[in-house]
């Protein structure tokens, strides 16, 4: 036996297990996703799904409970698809911005009501609740009924959760969690944010 | 001194400290990102970084390294930018599904010639190398070739890696590495990978 057919039949072994796993998957369901941890990519992968939804021709909405009225590169290229994207930047930056606690609990009430009005929108298949997890943290947001309303969300509908330290009420209601580790970070080397890359 | 005072104090403080860490970061560079772990998102968070670049008008490019011909929602969603994107599919699935490994080295290869064709293309600003790290793992590519050339990219090129078991040469050599971590995966719930969130 050449080392070629040794390869070949490793392979074939392992293409039939491939394929025994991936055919005892049956179920389809709308997903609660989860985006947590401190490294990068938590946002981003949350565009990144929103693209592939897009591409599949879906509407898709997106409620940002901390980001405030800055410009990101992400707004700009959402006018590519017009109406199919529901976008509503309804934080007004981080506590430390705002110095203002009451104001930052009135902007989280404000973004749940409209994440309510999205997640009872049946044209909507796929909800990014970006940086939610912040504004569950800081207790600005009750978090048994953001559960419970996550829970009790449409079949068919697909949310993603980002920011850090999710609580464990979330994980525990989640069919997906991925916790984004930071590996080495170009901040620690005296790179700033850039356009393009971070926002 | 009132609960909203001691908040608005301790915020005015966060804020003098955040300050200065954005103050100390000046540099401004073309980044080495590598997106690796057993967990979902490398490359969902790549596809992001792409939507967020085009957003401010860059031409980006991607070459993926091993998935194949297989149709999925974001080579859909591109088209909404035209020819600002430059996309490479040329891979050929799995090894388990080619069972042939000269096959999958000369893939590689073919995709390493139209990396080094777009890091010479000086239109454009992010390039995504998707799953170039099972190439490199499987010993398709030489290592040293690889990250002496994303090394010595240009000065404003940002490249993105993505696939699991990054190398430590490459990681070493990178400006920013996250490692996504599986928390919770609906795979093991039976979940079926589906359209619009898989693929």
């Amino acid at each position: 036996m050449t080392d070629d057919d040794r390869h070949r039949e490793k392979m074939a072994k392992r293409k039939a297990v491939q394929d025994a796993e991936v055919a005892e998957k049956t179920i389809e369901k709308g997903l609660l996703i989860v985006n947590t941890g401190p490294g990068k990519g938590k946002t981003t992968a949350a565009l990144g799904l929103m693209l592939r939804a897009l591409g599949r021709g879906w509407r898709v909405g997106i409620v940002q409970f901390i980001k405030g009225g800055w410009d990101t590169g992400e707004k700009h290229a959402i006018h590519a698809f017009g109406d199919r994207v529901d976008w509503h930047t309804l934080g007004e930056g981080f506590t430390w911005e705002t110095q203002d606690k009451a104001r930052d609990i009135a902007a989280c009430e404000h973004a749940w009501a409209k994440t309510e009005a999205l997640m009872a929108d049946a044209s909507i298949r796929l909800l990014v609740l970006d940086e939610l997890n912040i504004a569950l943290r800081y207790e600005y947001l009750d978090l048994d009924r953001v559960v419970a309303a996550l829970k009790a969300r449409r079949p068919d509908l697909h949310v993603v959760v980002t920011g850090r330290n999710a609580k464990p009420a979330l994980i525990e209601a989640a069919d997906l969690v991925t916790e984004m580790g930071n590996v080495k970070h170009h901040f620690s080397a005296g790179v700033k944010a850039q356009e393009g890359i971070e926002f």
